[in-house]
């Protein structure tokens, strides 16, 4: 016997997973809840009104099921609309990553056969040198917070908000099947060109549905819930701002957008907007609590989800002397954002202070509906002891199928039944999933393997170090051996190199690392390069460094 | 253009919306929570260990995918175990309501076409008078808290903990088609046998999740996340608890099954184990708060969500005044239980007392998922004033597909692509749609409809009203009036009916009624029949009364 099936008596039982979905929840929650832009306000009903118009003047511009539809802007209410009205016409948002260079956003453009795009004033002299090569591109839609014209060479077909306002009435919203491709982005890997990622509206809305769930669900200090303010720092083109705006619709609370990231907005918003919830990569969270700017402004009970690299205990620990309630999330790209997520249960107010720390940094545990496991290279599950490191593998409906475009790619990253993170991990006995370096960044020293991550938030947490990274060199007799590259927190004396050494050696005493993963090299630098969404850059420090 | 589609690479891809999830979370999330039953408590790692020695025991006896699995038993950790190890293996799980006839139970028990029937011995001597009929039941698993011996006429497969104890490992779950049937139940309508309602894997998975996001994101009085201990206290036949042990589980709390409803128990509970979450029938509500016991419980701080019928203003402020956060929900058997629900906002304390306790008793506004209209005869949206009646009608991805085998019922019941609820409603300006009656329980008078429902709810406001029902009777001038049938709440002077009509007049004088809703007949009575789940039987009360 086969499994039983009931017969649905209509087809309007079919009843598919689109993100149509999250607009009307949040209408229906809270009508009259702000979205907030620069002095724009507007209600979720107006937001709702401008979706219908935004996707009225798309569909007169040509915008159907199938069209590719980018969008190069900072973080806005504008953002928030494409989010919607694109996706929900059946048509797919590609979110242009406005911190590449303007060759590889050239290529992610043509590649992806954008037809038209919504063009943010400060993009226009890359646009309009781009321009001869995307022959795709049909039309332009201007956006100028200034008020500014576009450049002679650039023809567009009308300016954002003066295109909305010639429509009125509701889109005939239909739906469709949940399969459909609903955004697509580009992953920059290590080598080569960005790779294409495109999710379907099933994928992104079963995401939303467990993040919603999961953060709401958490203790006070790490929960995202009714009554927050919501603000990303982390960029709407970077994995959809990890999906919060959409949980922050479901949830009906108040959106801030704050433009092009700069340090004194962000802190003025927080201040002035009461933002309680927030997202971003480690980096902006040090930047912005070194901002002169933020003595003045009280940052207790902020909440700041961080992931996109791994959280340091030094930041932690930083981040709550402000008040700050920081916490660390696991996930890529190929992940759809979070897929892991450190709950802290109702003893983690026991924890003696640095178990509390460890905690906040840990990548997490499995979210609901993500399946994860830590496996050689036979994909035998290590033991889950905390210390043996092996590959984190994931299932998850929301893991990515494959790189658009490149099946040799796609297959590997699917090896095995299973999506490859490429990320080097142990699992302890609760489930608890620690990052141990990237398997292209981890040092193999001596046939032993040493963490560039676990020597980066070891030097995190001395006082004088600002930033860290860790390297690997080649070595005739090791085959590799670590180089570290720190930037002093304050203008340093020579010797804090040698410092730094006696500290590592100290802990290698105490037992927190291994003797031989003490690097033999640690050069002072004034600076770190940072990838497009503000990790470090360890492909370019390598090619500085080696 | 069509849509656009992404390739999958590779099958594994494929991640199905089944119920294993939901343990597999919870075990990671809480491995050493406990469920409570009587004097024996289970960690979440056991029920996981139990659940596969389950799956191994039934598999021993045939079990597999599309096979009917009925359960006869009170609230208990057996029946959570049945809730996930039924539907996990793929085979169908049939939750009798042990509350109905032995010839109704008969009827769902052949009609189901159960194999196997795991049965407490509360219920031997119906079963053994039923077993010549049930042609297709093989198997008999015997539950005894109490540790008797099966009746000689009913051959057992064994007793269920001896069974489980036979099996050790892991039973090989499979992935499989997330739209194959995972439970099966009989819903009692107003005319003829129960009918068959079956829901799907994808569908109970996504109202769970649905439910975890939405009860967790509200304000503390209405919330159900970590930290939360759960009992339910609408039974596990009844909707499956209205999803509530899924969401349990997944939200890692404590839960305390509390087997047979006993008020006295469900106080004593509710007390030792520090339930803060519950739900139930507005009947066993009010059962329990007058339960000599209650008065010596402290029942401040637990949170009771009320369904199933509407909640009447009085017994909102009976428990309230007792300390229990109570509020209304509001769903069908063809729902998958909860639809709607009002969630208290950041502006609820400010409202004044009676707004306070009116929203608490709304069916509330649609949650994420859930289209809501009410609409005329004609499928015309009735203008959203908060007056206009019409019938509610829904689609979700949780609403039932139809009922089984009965075509023509089920097309009825999904005319004009919505599922009809059989509610008349009104909606207001902000979503919150309130329950006017049953279409059928309405009462058409000289033209204009009399709320029932209304009516009834005005009258539990008196103070000495326990109960109240409101029937139509025919009428040969007015076609029907309403005739009130009120239990006292003390021994009764004859002249309540008197006080009565004088309160209502009053209430009429203040614009609260019509005057013609006055029923002319009041008659005192010493109890109102039920429903098998507790609702008023309006149907038995029309035939005593009219």
């Amino acid at each position: 016997m086969g499994l039983r099936f009931c017969e649905p008596a209509a087809a309007a039982y079919a009843y598919p997973l689109i993100l149509r979905h999250v607009l009307r929840s949040a209408v229906t929650l809270a009508p009259q809840q702000q979205i907030v832009y620069r002095d724009r306000r507007f209600s979720y009903s107006e937001l709702a009104a401008r979706v219908d118009q935004l996707a009225l003047a798309l569909a007169r511009l040509g915008v159907g099921p199938g069209s590719m539809v980018a969008v190069m802007d900072w973080d806005s209410h504008r953002y928030l609309e494409a989010f919607l009205a694109i996706p929900m016409m059946g048509a797919v948002l590609m979110t242009v990553n406005v911190r590449l260079s303007a060759d590889q956003v050239g290529h992610t453009l043509r590649h992806s056969g954008a037809e038209v795009l919504v063009l943010n004033s400060e993009f226009a002299a890359a646009a309009a040198a781009l321009l001869p090569s995307l022959s795709s591109l049909q039309h332009i839609i201007w956006i100028s917070d200034e008020g500014a014209a576009p450049p002679s060479s650039l023809a567009v077909a009308g300016e954002y908000e003066a295109l909305l306002a010639l429509e009125s009435g509701a889109y005939p919203w239909k739906d469709f099947d949940e399969q459909a491709q609903a955004v697509q982005f580009y992953t920059t890997g290590t080598t080569g060109l960005p790779k294409a990622v495109g999710f379907s509206h099933r994928q992104i809305l079963l995401k939303v549905l467990v993040t919603y769930g999961a953060w709401a669900a958490q203790a006070p200090g790490q929960s995202f819930r009714q009554g927050d303010v919501y603000m990303p720092i982390t960029p709407m083109f970077h994995v959809q701002a990890w999906a919060f705006p959409y949980v922050a619709l479901l949830l009906g609370v108040k959106h801030i957008y704050p433009g092009k990231y700069d340090p004194p907005t962000l802190l003025r918003l927080v201040k002035e907007e009461g933002v309680t919830f927030s997202h971003c990569v480690p980096t902006l969270l040090d930047i912005m609590l070194h901002a002169p700017e933020s003595r003045d402004v009280d940052l207790a009970g902020w909440k700041v989800c961080v992931g996109g690299a791994g959280l340091s205990p030094g930041l932690a620990k930083a981040a709550l002397t402000r008040g700050i309630d920081v916490f660390a999330g696991y996930g890529l790209s190929e992940t759809y954002a979070g897929t892991l997520l450190t709950g802290f249960g109702g003893d983690y107010g026991l924890l003696p202070e640095d178990a509390q720390l460890d905690l906040r940094c840990k990548a997490g545990r499995a979210l609901p509906l993500v399946e994860v496991r830590v496996v050689d290279e036979r994909m035998r599950d290590v033991p889950h002891d905390g210390r043996s490191a092996g590959e984190l593998v994931v299932r998850t409906p929301w893991a990515l199928q494959g790189y658009l475009g490149m099946p040799d790619d796609s297959k590997q990253l699917w090896r095995d039944g299973y999506l490859h993170t490429q990320d080097l991990a142990t699992i302890d006995p609760g489930g608890y999933v620690t990052i141990v370096d990237r398997l292209k960044d981890v040092i193999k020293s001596g046939g032993e393997w040493i963490s560039s991550l676990e020597l980066e938030s070891l030097l995190s947490r001395h006082p004088e170090v600002a930033e860290a990274a860790v390297i690997a060199v080649a070595d005739e007799r090791w085959g590799e051996r670590p180089v570290a590259l720190v930037v002093a927190r304050l203008p340093s004396s020579a010797d804090l190199p040698d410092r730094l050494r006696t500290y590592l050696s100290a802990l290698a005493d105490e037992g927190h690392i291994s003797r031989y993963a003490i690097p033999a090299r640690i050069d002072l630098v004034t600076t770190l390069p940072k990838t497009s969404v503000g990790k470090l850059d360890k492909k370019a420090l390598r090619a500085l460094h080696s």
